[in-house]
């Protein structure tokens, strides 16, 4: 096996990553991939840094053994708060949600005003503020957290009354201080796409993490000389969790029309 | 310390619990209690058997080096799924929710047609329906996963429009089957009693395994002549979490209105 057919190793909380997951398939369709949901500890977001450190480096240390080439932590909580502590063990490059999302939602230079939604733990640590700032210091952010868009998005509800309720509670106040753009900080939440955005109402830009870090990825691998050649088709793709691989294998399929084949089982 | 003087043990996934301990508190005031909540796994309910056998083996393992005299399992998942498990490494009594619940709900003899609700875990394993039918093998038992419940709760929405929108959802359809009697099989849903109540309508009554939970903990130490003589007022009551104390001691007093002083941290 050439270097270049080692897998790309993803990983989140549980099932959100997939967005991520989704968005590398199609915009790298000969690479390897293993992606690994930590469906035992889900969700992360309302959980201390160092929880979510001390889970995230048992899970990194995982994947690494699996020799791969590059670490897409696809989890905002989990590139919040241990991006620094995972390249620390890492000998392969490393890429978290963050960066790719900033500047996606600062391209086109028309961002002035942004709003970015995540777990308590993502908007507590600032990271969105601190990465969209470093790019553009004139920029106004303001970051406001939406606890319960995840086990919304987990209980298969992207859509209807309760998740415009609680849409409306989280946003409408943000409705009339005029935001231009809003980052979904969290993987789960392109799922809820719809919702949110009818929330904030029209004229707001939607910003999703997924896409933007999945390009970030290929062009890492571009960068790094690593894109694999696409002699013969790429293995099936590998999926492991920590717990409950069915119920993690039907939810792939319902929300996200993924069809992922046996999915093992890692417990820590 | 004389043998009575020791604590009892108490714990849950997360703060649910804290509506048993708030029980075992008023009928027990004499009563020394540690209670563990395991907040850095939180929930248990969309969790595996698997999972929930060993998160709860691990607590009780810890409570039992703690050198308690009884251990309360004051969460509905891992009553369902681990007290058997539990029972095998305990020298001590071991009290789940579930048949204190289940007896509650039978007592008066009224109860013809049951509606239980509670995680996904907890309907799944049909704990309450085998220990209601154990009973009387006449009634009628039906389970509804509300999964939703307990993100809710913790997210402090306990009423307005997102909690009565998710409670529509879930019991709406239950109102024309005719039931009596509604047990609320997750230590969570008394924070949510009212709204609970209101999408079932009048005339349903609502059995709530918290208080049975507690009266059967005191019926326990006084068969096994366990009470403690109140010659002198119990400790402070010790609170343990294996994540985020903070946010734990705020949602306490918040949602319960319990001072559990410092919370200290026991990370597994």
């Amino acid at each position: 096996m050439s270097y270049n057919d080692r897998p790309i190793g993803i990983f989140d909380s549980g099932l959100g990553g997939l967005t991520v997951f989704k968005a590398l398939r199609k915009l790298l369709p000969e690479e390897n991939i293993i992606y690994f949901g930590d469906t035992a500890r889900v969700p992360y977001g309302t959980k201390s840094k160092e929880a979510v450190i001390a889970f995230s480096k048992e899970i990194a240390a995982y994947l690494l053994s699996k020799d791969i080439k590059l670490l897409v932590v696809a989890c905002n909580t989990a590139s919040s708060l241990a991006l620094t502590e995972i390249r620390k063990i890492s000998g392969v490059p490393v890429l978290g949600v963050i960066e790719p999302g900033a500047r996606e939602a600062l391209e086109g230079g028309e961002a002035r005003r942004v709003l970015v939604i995540g777990t308590s733990a993502t908007v507590s640590s600032r990271a969105y503020s601190l990465a969209l700032k470093k790019n553009d210091a004139s920029i106004y952010v303001a970051e406001k957290a939406c606890p319960l868009f995840v086990p919304l998005a987990e209980e298969g509800w992207c859509s209807g009354r309760v998740a415009a309720a609680a849409a409306e509670k989280y946003l409408g106040p943000q409705k009339r201080k005029g935001f231009d753009t809003i980052i979904l900080g969290c993987t789960h939440y392109p799922l809820l796409k719809k919702i949110i955005s009818a929330a904030l109402g029209p004229g707001v830009r939607v910003v999703d993490s997924a896409m933007a870090a999945a390009r970030s990825a290929k062009a890492e691998l571009e960068a790094g000389g690593l894109l694999r050649a696409g002699l013969r088709p790429p293995k099936a793709d590998e999926f492991i969790v920590s717990d409950a691989p069915d119920k993690f294998k039907g939810l792939a399929l319902k929300l996200l029309k993924i069809k992922t084949g046996k999915v093992k089982v890692m417990r820590f």
